[in-house]
């Protein structure tokens, strides 16, 4: 077979393929060589199958020696039946003694495989993911707890705003990567069930012994036995699908607002080299592909780098992030859109399922490995922070000056004269001090009691934070009850 | 302001817009004003505004009697500021005393207002949707309780398999049914929660007050309070709209097997002529739109019905669920990519989610109005589902027969005699039972056991069933736990 | 009818609802009656009505003064068959004197008059999106000429690059909205048929006179006469939408850059006061419900303002654009998976595209007028793109430098050379050109020949443009011929 | 490099692989290095590079032996740079003689190279698709001119409705398939362009050449020259995806009616064996991976057909196609929200097309590819379709006969008397026929004229299909006339 649509992972590297929650040709192998051997373990101890046939299935399914020819007899089977059991069953039972032949398949059918291969992989890429949105948000809390008072501008609708901490944005972040992470751990626990119904669900074949070997089953592949077969009712897969777009969309948004605090013109973070670069933190090494060190040599490329424009330190972890997390929703509605399946088991919608499935479970777990580079590894410039914060000339706190001078003029007259104030200092580019206290002056008696220090006071940044602390110590409580619990 | 833009609703009817679960303009607008009530009492509770501000404001919002001058102030000010907020802010402060105007809109932004009155929108939706379907539920138990033996063909891949009954069928609708409730409870205890964090999520006009009166305004509105403001953390915004795509993936399933199985080729079961109809259950009044009881006089329309031809009953129900669910996908991916939100606030991602937001809640709610409808008056054929079963001549057991003839037999010549007789009976158009007979006599001596009353019993569809009861036992017994829960 | 469910038009003003490119009720409604008029003039012509038919059907069809009765007797209607035409179609033939009444509706079926009206819609959509976009693409147009030589830095993956001018942007967002005109007005001119098949697509209960009914029907609408029905044939659908798509795929790009440009720090745009602001060019008045002037008074709120944070000014029509884009994938996704229509009408999939199709019209209607106000009121701010370009220090033209210096000393060592200057100009902050010279004073003689003067014109940004000029000519002829053709 | 990740090309073998449009990672390697060998013979024709460079660069970019320490390289800067152009263009430079070296990637910037090989595999999987849908679309004309007079009973909203012939329902899908063409031939022919730009779009590095370059590279490679760069002006991905899911969307709608229509209870058509079985065609055989016959020997599996259920013929082309079809419309979405792209280059919108657009070329071609084996190969019962038709006992045809009546009764009697007539025949059981004979006999005097000839010949089908005829014609005139242009 040409390998001319062997998908992009080897050209694209990491890309899109970080992280260990892949679920490409291999894995789809294992994961539905591994459901038939836990199916005829199952058999066996229901006593449908003689003692010994599960372990000799199980051994031949762990082999992983495929010959070519086995491989092409299977995705031939795969297009004359629609999907690649029936090959793969009749390429195992080939492989097992005489004896253990009638345990591999037994009762079910191919969509009883592929469903509940489906379920080992969105394990195995859960576990990747977990463990990587945890050690991202850990990395956001250590962010969150060292900048709680770091001052910088908040923005709004792209325009400076009033200030905030770096402290709270990476709260902001870490409580989005904490609500990803619980979400996915609850589908992890509770959603993931084996599929075992045969032909139409009733597991005829096996007589009375259906529902025991699905409990059988369940246990010997430590997933859920469902009430009943699953073959059309698929809120599972969007349940899975679903947990991974909120795992992604909470690191697309930290990917934006990196992307955007490290422009040229802001500056006041830094993506690190990654965890092969000097400085990287080694803490969080991504599985898979990516595998080794940075190639030495005094010609390494740096990352995000560009020889042509050393000016250039391009946020590639971040866009990466973004690179994956775009494709998911589409992904996610195709998914949605494919539950609308017929009868007992459906033609078309289920066939449409599979790859948007594995890409869904790709995607999260290379923006999830992603997510631990970019966030334990970010450098924060608090001086940017503060310069970007510094060059609106106060702006930022008229608001607060305005309480200020309410006391004394009420709200009406101080709402004005700031007003008044703050369009002069944007006309005449002097800093909102200087002309607050010329027109303060002016404005005579009424006004004595409140002094140049009372207004230096309410144009301090750091005097207009409202709760920013308060809300940085309940997302890291919540954050160490999590990590806890 | 031309009403050209106003929508579909009264021209469609109640086919987009039943159950009560809209959001359209007059529901938002009585949601932002109760925003803006519970935050008066708030402050005031807070004791940042005057006794007696927060019930003035509170009966101010309620008035409900705004002018079309006021209205027009209103969408006149969403055009220069980009949402309805700041000009329903100055128009409810002037109807409400002076001493009381300082409680209005205290310490908030716009999008404090938006997104709380989104979460109030979304508790009325999902009260009406789970009332819904759980009365769609109950319907769906009581047919798989009802048709627990009635015997029908199982159907993969749009042809004949084997036997199923119609409560099996009836339960996988069940189960669908209780997943997706339980999913949309869960969003609806957990996950609603107040947004108020003002300008850049700080507080900052409210100095140290403000976890408090996030506290207070939690309380008086009935939802959670957030560890943080949510402003471009969306996770909760995904959460209700995935809630709600799974009750219409749920509700889709149903309809596009009810559009199947009334087929006129099929004709296993036909909708009933809906709540005002005659024999309608009258058990599940929808709410909202659709109102009084058809028109009377001698010429009114049939439900489902066409004049011209009178050989037709569409499943109107059916079709407008599926007219309701095929829309949810692309709204809901709408919502995913929409996290992707910058800083403290969205330029225009934040603003793209009002709409899907308020459809995937008025369609979720009037597929779930219809699934009441649909399952409640559902009628079941079942000597058409006998006769349609009949109709293969035996063929769909052919794996039993095999099962039978096995031990006498070895498992690969039971194979072949069987699958011989069946080509055989399939192409001669007689059932597989005579085929057989005449088959197993000419075989010898060595299938001497078998009697003729045994290959009739293994042809018997009725004891082909494996856990069919089982299954149908579980999903009655979960739902009963959960609506005992 | 509570209106409950009545769309989120008033509420939200013109944000959503801009540019004459509705598509709710009473277009609806509208539309729908156009069609029956017209068919009833079509079967008057075809000798199949009296005549004088087609003449009262259309001046029943023009009355607009539906009695609140008769609205309601349309939706009950619209509730029992899934549709209101049926309903629709009885009111109208009640209206009309006895002689007409066969003449309505004559030989359709319900989904013949939705989707004819559809492509009515989909035309006056086209025209208001069309005259907005030829608009939108004259200024931006305007901006490329005036803009040709005006220097900014390039920006990739959000970060400075190397320089370009204002009006290459410019061009490239022309470029990108004649794009999106042009298959606009293809769709507009070659896509848009009457649908007219009857009940099957045969037009059977015309007898032989089909064809000829289905010729004067689009004679009568001028609309094209389709090869046969394209009941279950989606692709106009999909054309319309995808075309609508295009249109604001090009202006959220063009939205996306003026949020950034426009950011606090970068300040290189500016969005203008719109159309009723002081200033505003007057030139394209949004059609629509945006009507009248800003409301008169000393505290008439600024677009874009803020009065609590003077500081501020969003750019609302970008943010608006960008409101209405990211609508529109999910719902062309939505168009294009339905068009899976089954038989000879759908069940389910056609009742599913008239909210996503009314939707995209009425999105990619207010895009456009959004972006004739913002591409005929942008301010530019030349000298902001001068500082901002030069405060890399001569970074950007480091590529330009090593060309200059590859002559004299190969390009190896060329490189070598500027990479070490540049890199030290970033960690010192010292200007790239004075790092340069003294590298160069070192290097010694090879390097005699260059001079500083040489080094500080391969510093000037404006002569490391490339082909900037020859692109914007390209662009603006390009706009010159359409305009022409 | 594990192979973790590798696609699912292998184990699904050509279910979603088919007809040569492919664009893994062998194809886009490939289309890269040709874009890369054909900007070197265009930098050596411009004058940019000693004579000869051309030819070396495009012998070593043909050369296909990339060992593993080479693909490893480009992978691991792929993860450095975020895409794997930088690595390529390395390997590549150092594969060349020295002289040529200069030439390689000159003037180019990643995208460059990444947009313009998306065109070349744009154009390749655009051949391989018009191939298919041409050939489809002949089978489709032939089946319509073939069944032009075979009756069946035409079906809206899945119930059964009016006649109309199958050629009829042939002419509907080539119409569709004929749309899909032009379209896609439309978007070949004129939309697929070079990208060549530089850094920021202006070619500064190429001085005043920038331009002949973009010429002659297209020349070279046999695509449009823009008028200006299209980085960040995605309307031709949009296009190119746009034109393949109109093609999945006709073929879905085929794949839709082929699964009802070979229903076991319809059972009007039948898939044929596939290419490579007894009676394939030949005429199509699918290219790509699906290579050779179906395995020898006397095991070999039927297509669609179950072991296990003798009974069973499932419609596996039309599964296929509808599994790759439902898959289109996300990744389109996607597409188009990417449109949305930052200044000159973006960050991660970019990104996230490649593999979107890689499957929609890959999904379309498989589609194209089943579309071709599906209708080459359909067998059509028409003895089936009569059954189905008479089997509602003449009640279709209630229209036809109460027009006949009309006359004699007028319009409401004789409607009054149809549809007496038409319920007592339902409730009955009894034919149409006898119903309204008798009916007509108590009726008296006025029906003396209508004879049970004439009732007799009102309920034949045949005299019932209107403009069926007509509409065939037109479409395979239409079908003709695109063959020729």
């Amino acid at each position: 077979m040409p390998d001319q649509n062997a998908g992009t992972s080897r050209l694209f590297g990491g890309v899109f393929n970080r992280g260990g929650a892949g679920a490409g040709d291999a894995a789809w192998l294992q994961a539905l060589l591994d459901v038939e051997a836990g199916l005829a373990r199952a058999v066996e101890r229901a006593g449908r199958a003689p003692s010994g046939a599960g372990e000799a299935v199980t051994k031949a399914a762990a082999a992983r020696d495929f010959s070519p020819a086995e491989a092409a007899e299977v995705a031939r089977s795969a297009e004359l039946t629609g999907n690649p059991v029936p090959g793969l069953a009749r390429v195992l039972a080939r492989r097992v003694p005489a004896f253990a032949a009638p345990a591999v398949h037994q009762g079910a059918t191919s969509q009883d495989i592929m469903d509940t291969a489906a379920m080992l992989l969105a394990r195995e890429a859960a576990d990747a993911v977990l463990a990587d949105v945890s050690a991202a948000a850990d990395a956001a809390a250590r962010l969150a707890a060292a900048h709680r008072g770091t001052l910088m501008i908040g923005r709004t609708l792209l325009q400076q705003a009033v200030p905030v901490t770096f402290g709270l944005v990476a709260a902001g972040w870490l409580a989005g990567l904490d609500e990803a992470r619980a979400g996915l751990e609850a589908v992890r626990a509770t959603r993931l069930a084996v599929q075992f119904g045969g032909a139409a669900g009733t597991l005829a074949s096996l007589g009375a012994d259906g529902p025991r070997v699905v409990t059988l089953l369940a246990e010997e592949l430590g997933l859920a036995a469902p009430a009943l077969p699953w073959h059309t009712q698929r809120l599972r897969v969007i349940d899975v699908a679903a947990a991974m777009a909120r795992v992604t969309a909470a690191l697309g948004k930290i990917a934006r607002d990196v992307t955007l605090l490290a422009q040229t013109e802001v500056g006041e973070v830094l993506e690190g080299p990654g965890p092969g670069g000097p400085g990287g933190t080694g803490s969080s090494p991504s599985r898979g592909v990516t595998g080794g060190p940075a190639p030495g040599g005094d010609r390494a490329p740096r990352r995000g780098g560009s020889s042509a424009m050393p000016n250039k330190s391009n946020p590639v972890a971040a866009i990466a992030i973004l690179g994956c997390a775009r494709q998911v929703p589409g992904l996610l509605a195709t998914l949605v859109a494919c539950a609308e399946q017929e009868h007992q088991r459906a033609a078309g919608a289920w066939h449409a399922e599979w790859q948007p499935f594995s890409d869904v479970l790709r995607l999260a777990g290379s923006a999830a490995a992603w997510g631990v580079d970019l966030l334990a590894g970010l450098r924060v410039d608090s001086s940017r922070m503060a310069a970007n914060l510094g060059a609106s000339g106060g702006l930022p706190l008229a608001e607060q000056v305005t309480g200020l001078l309410a006391d004394a003029l009420g709200r009406p007259r101080a709402h004005d004269l700031v007003a008044g104030a703050a369009a002069r200092a944007v006309s005449s580019g002097l800093p909102l001090r200087d002309v607050l206290l010329t027109a303060l002056e002016s404005a005579g008696a009424d006004v004595a009691g409140i002094t140049a220090d009372q207004v230096e006071a309410a144009l301090n940044p750091a005097g207009y934070l409202g709760a920013s602390g308060a809300f940085i110590d309940a997302a890291l409580r919540a954050h160490a009850r999590d990590a806890l619990g």
